[in-house]
């Protein structure tokens, strides 16, 4: 399979369904293939944190300007602090070889997907709504009215699965992450993601057809 | 992954791709879950043949009442005979759950693809039109002119290629085999092919809303 150039997949899901876990494995067990996007951010590093590895910790004013130079894929405000995705460091890893992975909600993704076409859209989901629920009550921690408030947030979200390009049920976890890299490394036999490759075939034929 | 439905995959690639080998390599290592379409021919049956096994072996006139009684897929006449692909028992096995994989060049599969819109394309080529050379040659037992032909013929072929969804390079035959057994696999997943399950998790999770 051609790996020149990287692929940008961008993984959604609703809260609870274990995407984050997922992530975090994948990048494990492939350490080489995969590059998680970092975003930046204008909020504060907390302690632990470092700069460039959780976030690029960035002044407001830093950021404005990376919204007027369009370097950001996407960006938005919450609780006062910009959060945004570098276009440069995602592009960076592409270019590399490395598929770039960027976990980020749906409003954001339909952003992203509009500048980069390429980008292959994945939504995690448990196998049904009945255990999502099931996942959200059994974290214990959580008030009633929290799971409320995140089951109708799924509910707003699942609204925009059919946008995706693949649904990723995560039912038993080793599988899930499995099939994720599976559904990616397969992804780059693409036809759309090989015309250099097939051009090539096609010149080479045509130069053996009209030498003889 | 949901295995309700089977997918339909039309395999086409140059003579001298090794697609032959492949996709019987697929079904031996797969039998419980891929089906061969079966072709239809007005051809006499050669010795070892068996009706409903190599072929459907039919008479002309029962072969005109399927073209016009819309029952093929695509059919074509080669040497005076006719050629072509029963809808029906493609159905059946699709049906049943099993994927069909459909033999057939690059005129059948836009005919094939125009009826049934979910196909999925794969083209199998060497890695090089070099490669492909090398290996026609390498038969030994053809002619220039024979070659020659072939090349000529490749490189038409080549010009659909674009139309295809996956470029399988058969350069290691055993991961050539897996990979077409991946791609095939990861499609299951695909959003268009789990429309029934996604709206199944919207309505569960409306329900949740609404009652709560």
């Amino acid at each position: 399979m051609d790996r020149k150039k990287g692929i940008l997949i961008i993984v959604s899901g609703f809260s609870g369904s274990g995407k984050g876990t997922i992530m975090k494995r994948l990048l494990e067990e492939h350490q080489e293939e995969y590059a998680l996007s970092i975003s930046a951010t204008t909020r504060a590093p907390r302690p632990g944190e470092v700069h460039g590895r959780e976030y690029f910790f960035q002044t407001e004013e830093e950021f404005k300007a990376m919204i007027a130079d369009q370097a950001l894929l996407e960006y938005a405000q919450y609780v006062g602090n910009y959060y945004g995705t570098p276009k440069g460091y995602v592009q960076e890893q592409l270019s590399s070889g490395r598929d770039v992975i960027l976990e980020i909600e749906i409003q954001g993704a339909w952003k992203v997907k509009e500048q980069c076409p390429d980008a292959l859209l994945l939504f995690v989901t448990p196998p049904s709504a009945e255990e999502l629920k099931k996942r959200l009550i059994g974290r214990g921690s959580e008030e009633e009215a929290v799971i409320a408030s995140r089951l109708g947030r799924a509910w707003q979200e699942a609204q925009g699965v059919e946008g995706y390009d693949y649904l990723v049920i995560n039912d038993d976890l080793e599988e899930c992450v499995q099939n994720v890299h599976s559904i990616i490394q397969n992804e780059h036999a693409r036809v759309s993601r090989n015309l250099e490759q097939i051009q090539a075939i096609q010149a080479g034929l045509r130069c053996f057809v009209k030498g003889e």
